[in-house]
């Protein structure tokens, strides 16, 4: 399932021939990115552009502003002298929750923000379009590489609100008891997955990481080689029909199952089963950004946290993959599947036809059971004042692989995302490892 | 300065001729109570309809459902039979509060029903409305004076909603950094009040209650004896100016001046001057519902707690009144003053041409020194099922006379409002009192 | 059930002959309340005097230095110049908890305070009572009157502290898995109380209220009529055997029942029966200081919060009395019964031999419907840097007679106690009263 | 500074003669280990035996009864049928925190049992040990094995809470404004450590972790082959009087040296400096076991949590090591230092003397920047209902090297240490490592 309309488009790594071409590539990842922020706030009202249901989540609205901000605080003003803000306040209401330290703007408070309307905040983005685009235009070329780093970073950065976005839509719809839907849903998938199958792979020496530069992403970097021991990886993500049999086996009343930590998040939780899933009537259903739909058991289990994927995996008898032996066998697949182009807002059944791995792209982040911390050899980029993945390198486990709310240009083999380990908004599933690929 | 629109209001004591008197005069008093809500929402956007900042606060858009959702499941459903709500759901959103509990709508939901939107809710208010006036319309006679008794609580409740939904706007708008106005200001008064005054009264028993049945009123009655001691009370509120004195001379720092609980709010909350009060660039400004503006002098204080009411008079060496001596000097005066329907939506300076007591009515709610308690002989009504104020008859203290956000139906000599001590957000104010008169 | 041990003691209003009768008057109650305290910890080891369970209570050791502290701060210093403290930072310890702002004893530091050891403070206590003593002795006639009135009220203090050290150990006992107990049981009581009855009012004027000077009693000043409408009293307070029923009738699952106070409490306290009563095997115990019992139907419900007494009481169809009744009523009676001199530590069961009222004085504390606000013509004293009962003058409901653990020179018809009406941890319970006496 | 009184113990490696030689080394590390712990709270007294401050912590009597719990529990009930515990509800009161769920001992309970005493809690400890003796004299051969791998996990978890138990009462005692001394102070010690300078390793494959079965300890195994780049490793952990110029400097003001969540906790808990130091009359003083003293620039700075670790290398150009670096280092030195059996309660300035790396044992536990996860190729003993460290595998960083309250037998090259970041009572400081050694 190929995501056609972002395919094409050409990734920071592709060689310029020069710099129209640059300026024009730019244009078009840059244009390309703002459409498609603004095709996701299409199904919603001005008043679903207000809702905010968690401390870590923000309004769609803010998400527009916020993405906004960083083109018009690291790209525009740093290079067009003179530059006058559209409206000076909306610095400091979209700014970096850290940016605002001192500033007061309280906890809560994005939620409140009636004023500016989402009409504003939409004119708002218009305005910092021209200006980038005027910007990009008129730089010369001695500028020019300094902008399209900070125009690649900043793309960068709306790509990831954009999957947020989505994640905070679909927790705050939730909330309602109407539980609304996000979009109409798309006829049933009546796909039968697999059944369990495992990928061998030999261990020794591999190669992991990003190479050469890449803005925004050094903790990508250095590539460098890792030493693997002989392991397995299943063939396809744990299924929702797997995962309720750990439910229906009492799993989360097995304090042995879970770490002392997820034990006492499921405990102060409440837990019972995964985000989303609710008993009504004698049986499970699940809330999608489609609306509430019978549980599906062939589709990839999601809405977990890292607690319970490494719990699910224990009464299992199995163990989450390492980062490191994921990579090693993504590395040799295309990095395409079920992601936000696609615009499917939820994970399909696995269509098993060809060889394996399947849906090691889209779908579901797979959790690992690395903890996010450098590279060996990472060196920290020169403190530019952005925000930086580094910053996150403490209480954080990596996923891997894409969501399908994950846009096409985030997916990569080496893509380390990362997560503090409660957290169960995002699409993250669950993808078994095992140490003893054969007897 | 008269509330003309809603001066030739009946109020529910007034005699009617006949049941087509009774069914008409019902039927004006609902439409005007109807329209006025509505026109009090008119200046917000939808966005604005869905902003919450206090756990005890409501959205607009809820206010507007539960004053409505009274109407249908307390007039429509008892005398229609057959009657099938537009949304079967919306009687479980905008239920009062204890009668959702166990249904699960969990605290700080309202905030985020985006979903039913304002027009929605418009919608099933006019719904509503068509079904109470037919059912005035079809009721007999027999039925027609249960219909009005309970259309009588349902109007008062409404009433009181109004006041409460510009109080939570007002609130909203506050933490918002924009600090958005909801009306345009009014041109500047430069009223100056009279100096300090003081009404004496020289004691001995008066009358004070209300007199006979007083549906949803009940905590007002029964009219009783009370003896008093001699007493003067202030002939006007005490103004901004006069506060600002208290601040000034270190008012919130002295222990001395607080009762224990007050204290504690103090020092919790942080408190250095009444809410809206913003210390910005070596001036105190307020922020009113005409946006944020100069301290005025003139104009009562306003946004005050009860602890900070009982505070100040004890730094002036007074104290707060005893409701019956605030009843006792009100009785003699009309009914009329700056209240909802003269348009104002803050308190104004006293014109204190005549003799006093001046701003009785509207302005300030005005905090009294009596706790929230039956009066001696009161019966509690039989349980009806509605939210009556005997409920309310403990941790609460009265306030008397109205504010400018208090309709005009609602401000009687004997109106008994009743707030826990702490609450800043309604529109109180402060009048002295005092034990000794003259020698 | 004389207090044989208290008795005898003169009261502050007793008239003396001259100084040295006062002198040797205030040597022997402080004497007396010195040695009651320490008879009082007498059971407790060194570690029992360091518990504290709540964040409102204070470990035995606390009360033993703080009651020690006012001695010391209150009277001592100010007449005795030169005076040189045994510890200074005793003066931070054991100071009052508003004294201590701002120099930070975080809360939950005095359960903490292993050293000062219970020895020293009890060293502590000696080395204050010898320099009180020592005072007493020498100041002249002009100083005594003011060192008597300082005396009067830290003897008051003391005793007041000393129901509260005996709350204070029985709660925190209460939360050890072992349910230790503070004294051996007595032998079981087999009483059987009458069955309800009433005391008629005719209603009319009454004096109630302190006539005369009242050091730290100004709050029962002053003396003043009330006027009363026919009523009726129990005769009894009702019994833990009455109390079942409304526990076994869903009252703590009835909205109905109580005040919206009350019910918020109720739910989020997860209430189910009154505080210390225990479902064990198919049955109700009772914690008490003499262990876990079982319940005895016949014995006063106690430590019910004002909220249960009012529920409880609407659901009998009753309500609380108005603190003013009850004093109309016990005027008549002589202040004796089972307070804390006679040496039980738990409520009994009514010995209704005589004719009624019974048990007005001791067992348990009675709610009333009063609010603890001024009486008419109250005066606050001059501000002599004293914890005064006017600081509390809000939020709090009156409760009359006293309990099981009060000293008897506390007990008076006049005595005005008053508490947050969600306080569990005091020996109180409900005396119904009535409107309607006779048809 | 050798530990002479543990350094004689046989380690768990230790080859064994026999049965008799394994019964004799058990016998005599168990009463030694038990010895120690009793040598521990002598200094207490059976108050501060209840003293607990934090919720993480303990008092030092729950620590006294929940070690000897683990021998009833997992030593003896398992071998010695019939036994009958001394007090059932010690069973309960002692448990672990884990296996008391369900059974409501609320927290905070810990705080409040002075019963049992702090005498009867050793009564229990010498009943248990009596019976641990009994039952090692008399089981059979065949048993033999099985007893011991249970005795020794028993006797590593007792070392365990000698160290935490002497963090918990630094802790209690730091909260008492009285900052009692646990012990009289040693004489000064007016050490100079030598300045800066740094090991450098070349990199390349080496072994780490723990070779063959070891109870309690598999989170150390299996051995396996790391390859390190290039790098240098300080030769003593950072002083107080650097970390003080990272703190003159703005240090916890500046949030680009932190990590999202250090800089998080930073604001969350106002911290201005490490734990225990106190600005007092214009300079820093620090707690010690020893009481209050004047911070001393040259001893290692402790108390630090891995987030100030993190900032301060950041901010001194540096990082923290990995642990097989740290590994690489320490396992060519002897594991003697400043140790708990030294006597010694606080870190001592560094002796360096002869050639470094110095203090890699003992003084200060040393954060590193890895995340505890299982080794390569770790296996999860089979579960034997243990509290085993597996379960700790998430949101911890790992420590090494051990403190001056770490029992001898803990500190070994390969111990791995493990706390969450943000933890601050354990004795751990910081040594640097860098990536570039040669130029």
């Amino acid at each position: 399932m190929p995501d056609t309309r972002d395919h094409a488009a050409p990734t920071a790594e592709t060689p310029l021939a020069g710099d129209d071409s640059l300026r024009q590539s730019l244009a078009t990842r840059f244009h390309r990115t703002r459409r498609r922020t603004a095709e996701l706030v299409a199904p919603l009202s001005p008043e679903d552009m207000m809702i905010q249901s968690t401390a870590q989540g923000a309004p769609p609205k803010w998400h527009l502003g916020h993405t906004t901000w960083l083109f018009e605080t690291h790209v525009i003003e740093p290079w067009l002298s003179g530059y006058r803000p559209m409206e000076p306040l909306f610095l400091h209401l979209f700014a970096a929750r850290d940016d605002r330290v001192g500033r007061h703007l309280a906890p809560g408070t994005l939620a409140l923000l009636s004023r500016p309307s989402a009409e504003e905040v939409m004119r708002y983005r218009d305005h910092v379009n021209g200006m980038v685009l005027h910007l990009l235009d008129r730089v010369d070329a001695h500028g020019l590489a300094d902008v399209a780093a900070r125009m690649e970073i900043a793309i960068l950065h709306e790509r990831r609100h954009q999957e947020r976005l989505l994640c905070d839509v679909k927790h705050a719809f939730w909330c309602n008891p109407l539980r609304p839907a996000y979009e109409p849903p798309p006829p049933p998938d009546n796909t039968t997955p697999a059944p369990e199958s495992w990928i061998e792979h030999p261990g020794g020496p591999v190669e992991i990481g990003r190479d050469g530069p890449a803005p925004g992403l050094d903790h990508e970097t250095p590539r460098h080689t890792a030493v693997l021991a002989p392991f397995r990886l299943a063939a396809r993500p744990v299924t929702c029909g797997e995962y309720l049999a750990f439910v229906e086996d009492g799993g989360y009343a097995r304090s042995a199952c879970w770490t002392a930590d997820g034990w006492a998040a499921v405990r102060d939780g409440g837990w019972m089963a995964p985000l989303y899933w609710e008993w009504r009537e004698g049986a499970w259903r699940i809330f999608t950004l489609y609306g509430l739909r019978s549980l599906d058991p062939a589709e990839p289990v999601c809405h977990v946290s890292w607690y319970e994927a490494d719990a699910y995996a224990r009464w299992a008898g199995r163990r989450l993959p390492d980062e490191a032996e994921w990579e090693a066998v993504a590395s040799h697949r295309e990095a395409i599947g079920n992601l936000l182009g696609t615009g499917n807002r939820h994970p399909l059944p696995g269509r098993c036809q060809d060889e394996g791995p399947w849906q090691m792209y889209g779908d579901v982040w797979e959790w690992t059971r690395s903890a996010f911390v450098p590279y060996p050899g990472h060196r920290r980029p020169p403190d530019t004042g952005w925000a930086v993945n580094g910053r996150f390198m403490v209480n954080r486990m990596v996923l891997r692989g894409g969501s399908c709310v994950t846009p096409f240009d985030v997916a990569a083999p080496t893509t380390r995302h990362h997560l503090h380990p409660e957290m169960r908004t995002a699409f993250a599933g669950i993808r078994l490892a095992d140490d003893d690929p054969s007897p």
